[in-house]
């Protein structure tokens, strides 16, 4: 059975799931770049970049089972880029360049059509205007026998929270405090969804935490 | 020069530093008894009961610190009881019984002015009506060359850490979602007070980080 997983998700210790003022010059918000500090070191994420060594410890291993056995991803808009409302032509491709880490079709949510964008090493783009249910549904027919990972940003990871469609997340709590931008939690009562905290591991950088829904 | 200290302050994953509806029944509000859970096991707390055995690891290392060169406590008037408005007599004297782990004065804030309360064992709580800045100036007083603890609650500690006057706080954040209750960090911007992560450490069930003013 195809699962719907949320991996690696950055929360600082303050609960936020993303920096204010996002923009080109800051795509995850301004600050939130300290959050995901314990991606940059890992042997994964440097491999993904085309570069040699790194640290292969236990965040390098979350990295690694992020990537694994995922079929196909969702993201939220904002977290393919920083264009808003109708899209005015069809320059923008997404933050990762001409060969992006998914390798996998990637259903992008959207209040505006566009037509699919195939990028090189198997990544495709596609726009999804009828709701997050939707983009589930046909990832999950993408995916095959394989999970769908949910990538963000933190509005899309609450709305299909609320929806108790997410079955697993990894959420990655760094220790620093962030002061402002998206909260995670806030009006999100993940008990009374019916999730739990599953696992916990203290990693080099960051404090993994597995949450499932129980019931 | 004294400090203020918060210490062993309970945080849930989702950010809660107390639960909904305190009352007789549940000191900590519902469900928090759960994100306290990392303390009751350890030798420290077991000895402030009276009791043999316990943990002797690194929560409870964090137990001992809590009590260690404290010479006065700061308290909500939450925190000291369920009584809401004028005090109706002398008869609730706290939740900790004839003999409070306390053993120095507790300055418990109020708006309901009340006579100090000798207990047994060195506690006395004595009632400010006139204000944060003023329970500290007493505590600190009273503190001597000790430290000030900062007991809590959750909007308590929010109120001090608003008027820049923590010093030190050690979170103890449990892997656990109660969902509801009061936020701790919710609209509080604590980078822009100027408090930073100075140091973090996983215990055995809890995640200990100390957060200092920096500035």
């Amino acid at each position: 059975m195809t699962r719907l997983r949320v991996q690696c998700y950055g929360v600082s210790l303050d609960g936020f799931g993303a920096g204010p003022r996002q923009d080109l010059q800051n795509p995850l918000g301004e600050g939130f770049f300290e959050v995901m500090q314990w991606v940059f070191p890992t042997q994964a994420f440097r491999r993904m970049q085309g570069k040699d060594g790194g640290e292969t410890g236990i965040d390098n291993t979350m990295v690694e089972q992020g990537f694994a056995n995922i079929g196909a991803w969702i993201l939220g808009r904002n977290m393919f880029g920083p264009v808003r409302g109708p899209w005015p032509d069809d320059s923008w491709k997404g933050w990762w360049g001409d060969e992006p880490p998914y390798r996998v079709p990637v259903f992008v949510l959207t209040h505006h059509p566009r037509a699919p964008i195939a990028m090189q090493g198997g990544t495709e783009f596609r726009f999804v205007t009828d709701g997050i249910e939707s983009a589930l549904d046909q990832a999950r027919a993408a995916a095959g026998a394989r999970d769908v990972r949910l990538g963000g940003g933190a509005d899309t990871v609450r709305q299909y929270f609320r929806a108790r469609l997410i079955d697993e997340a990894h959420l990655a709590v760094r220790p620093v405090l962030i002061g402002s931008g998206e909260p995670l939690f806030h009006g999100l009562d993940l008990r009374a969804l019916g999730y739990e905290v599953a696992g916990q591991t203290q990693g080099e950088r960051a404090n993994h935490i597995v949450i499932r829904r129980s019931q």
